[in-house]
């Protein structure tokens, strides 16, 4: 599966990059780009023949891994007949795509609109929501992601926000459940579940209820640390939202197509929202494609009334074959089912076991493949190993975690004192052990951090 | 080349369109979206059998045309070989991409940061502008357009904006040179564009010189109606940046990658910004991709400090093989050149002499494959043919241009009082000569609402 190595042409694809490849994210002159010969699977290697087990699914978007063979077909079928065509125009995988996105989407969510990522679904999502309300604000959580353009970076509740913070954006920032760093003092889970809900209502009631356009949260918060929500979170979220006439939008742009173990993480929590974003698993980013899911009563407000938005690439025709095809063969393979079954008997115990063994693991959380390892430097005190956006030195105990999961074979996701565990959704059992294997030896790593 | 109609096919393709595909721009209970069957070069056909000449290029960006066997063989062989990867990694077509684009364009813009799209390419552009000189403001031009997400389009100086506009984006607008309808009572060109960069000055003093981060012009304002700069403007925009610490962003989302007879507009100017965005052209729009080229000082900027900004389709693999094949075979097959000449030789006579004969072509203007004509219902007062932003019946002498032009085989460009000529870079001299003729024939019809 892996060719041979080939440094020169690996050093070629180098320069190239470090000559004109600006990197997001990142001071270029202080990174070092691996460069990526191939990838199939779960895997992927570089030119000095280094293979790697990836945990991080890219930036957790190949739900069903690296070049999976219907999808490549698909999209050198639909390139040989129709590559690209215009937005105002019905084309038939943008049909189908549409379609068969609609009869996954939970309740009336059933009309389409296509963006190339996942930023650009939330920016159409808040200005759907403003103008369906004619209402301002946007409240949205601390610890969130929700993309990298002003609009979206603004609704962020990390420290990506900060550089491009216009205190503008007419964003308010809430606190969501999280108990094992609880913001509320909360000693259980249903605690905490009430305190939140308590507290998001007292935001609503002093910003205002009449000035809020949406609620935006991620259904299960990704990059910023996978925290299920409690039981009757979103449903109360879901009452708050109906009794204030404020517009629910759940952004799976990460957590959906079958990330958690079913196509979209409200099924977990049987909540409907009035607007939905994705992107990344609906066609595991073999071509960008991203969207929003539009209510009946939303799309109406835009049926005599134009809808004020637009972008070249809405509803790509190859992006929508891709998805066409990845939708498809996750329903034909049970990729879905994989990734809970996986999911729940190899991974979940797996990591569970972990955490016993290593004291720089202080909690163990997920679902499906979809899981997080918060690292600390104290059980007791839960103080993270490394500080809130450490960078350089102070960062150095998860940079060795790092170093030592890919000396291992594995590319591990890591995130301030968090490594996530989001594998491809059609890991298998073997690979599964071979990673929690690696992790293994990586935490000793962690372990040494400890105090 | 046009198979058999299939009206079945396309009755399915159109109700599954209808059930499940929110348009943008639109009024989804308003529109009635032609289902399309196939494209190749400068012609797509339906599934009744009607073919159309396509003077709109798709929303101006299939430069190469439909399906151009070189970059469809390109994407099928990338699909095969890693379609996509995330964006921290140096990857083959990635790297390749940014090098054959820092070879073409001006000056000293060498690193690329890819986006998705235009709207993004602009959002990026804006936030380095920011940090770079810490000042808040951008100074955009009415008659224009910048994108759909909320940054882009509070910089948008057209109706697209109003339903949007925060107020709160950091956007002034200010009026740039169009002699056609001169907003400082000019008689020549170069009046106009002295006038013009006066208000520009003027327009940065009273401002504050320390507010503004950028100055983001469209080098040759696209949808807005392009409208080419008189020699010495953008010239004098670069020196008004200098003396005031301004960056300079020309937007060559629509304008670049040939459409104008150079590989970009800046070219016809000789006139090298600090940041550029690109889109469309770049592969034709066949994946989806854009991007913003950095001068060497911003990059600087962000050597030891990290940009900010990303977003998980960067640089996508996919995308960037699109790009690579399409600017090769632009080369190899002289298709700037072909812009250029056909534009020269065929194209602007050909325009030049409809509009001797007929009475509602109030203006030609334009260069290579981008062209307007403003349509009049008078010549001498210059009225449009139709009120700014007309719909329904008071945009009825547009409509019924448009449906003649469709009755004779040409898919137009349209937007307001204009349309635009606006085909593939690669038309031929027999092509131009079929869509004028259809042009002749609609414009005998506009000729019926002149007074
Ligand atoms: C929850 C969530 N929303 C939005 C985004 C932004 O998506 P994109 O990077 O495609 O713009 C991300 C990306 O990681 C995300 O995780
Ligand atoms: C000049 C210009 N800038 C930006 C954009 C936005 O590009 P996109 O639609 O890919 O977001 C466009 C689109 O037409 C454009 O013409």
């Amino acid at each position: 599966m892996t060719p041979q190595p080939n440094p020169q042409a690996g050093a070629a694809v180098k320069a190239a990059d470090r000559a004109h490849v600006f990197h997001s994210w990142s001071a270029q002159e202080l990174i070092d780009p691996l460069a990526v010969a191939g990838a199939e699977g779960s895997y992927f290697w570089d030119y000095d023949g280094n293979r790697y087990l990836d945990f991080t699914s890219g930036l957790v978007y190949t739900n069903i891994g690296y070049q999976h063979p219907k999808v490549v077909a698909a999209i050198q079928e639909q390139a040989a007949t129709l590559t690209t065509f215009a937005p105002a125009f019905a084309v038939e995988s943008r049909s189908e795509a549409a379609r068969l996105i609609a009869e996954r989407t939970p309740g009336d969510l059933d009309k389409i609109f296509f963006t190339n990522g996942g930023a650009d679904a939330i920016e159409h999502a808040v200005r759907m929501a403003r103008i369906h309300t004619g209402r301002p604000k946007v409240l949205t959580a601390y610890r969130s992601y929700h993309g990298g353009t002003q609009q979206a970076v603004n609704m962020t509740g990390d420290p990506r926000r900060w550089a491009s913070d216009s205190g503008t954006a007419g964003v308010v920032h809430f606190w969501a459940p999280f108990l094992y760093r609880s913001r509320f003092y909360a000693e259980t889970e249903q605690q905490e579940c009430e305190r939140a809900l308590e507290h998001l209502e007292t935001t609503i009631a002093f910003e205002g209820p009449g000035t809020i356009a949406a609620i935006v949260l991620e259904t299960i918060p990704g990059t910023a640390g996978i925290m299920v929500p409690p039981r009757g979170y979103l449903a109360g979220v879901r009452d708050l939202c109906d009794r204030y006439g404020i517009v629910f939008v759940l952004d799976e742009v990460m957590a959906g197509f079958g990330r958690t173990g079913e196509w979209f993480a409200a099924d977990l929590f049987e909540v409907t929202p009035d607007l939905m974003t994705f992107a990344k698993g609906v066609n595991s980013g073999y071509v960008p494609l991203g969207g929003v899911a539009i209510s009946g009563e939303i799309a109406e407000t835009f049926g005599k009334r134009p809808y004020p938005g637009g972008l070249t690439y809405s509803g790509h025709p190859l992006a929508c074959a891709a998805a066409v095809a990845t939708i498809k063969l996750m329903a034909e393979e049970g990729v879905v089912a994989n990734a809970s079954v996986v999911g729940a008997q190899v991974v979940e115990p797996g990591l569970r076991a972990l955490a016993e063994r290593h004291p720089s693991v202080g909690e163990v959380r997920g679902v499906g493949m979809f899981w997080a390892l918060e690292l600390v430097k104290n059980r007791e005190t839960r103080e993270p190993l490394v500080p809130y956006n450490a960078a350089g030195e102070a960062n150095a105990p998860m940079a060795a975690f790092a170093a030592a999961a890919k000396a291992h074979g594995l590319w591990p996701f890591v995130n301030m004192n968090r490594t996530h565990v989001v594998p491809p959704c059609t890991l298998t059992e073997a690979e599964a052990k071979e990673g929690l294997a690696a992790l293994d030896a990586a935490l000793s790593m962690a372990d040494e951090y400890t105090e």
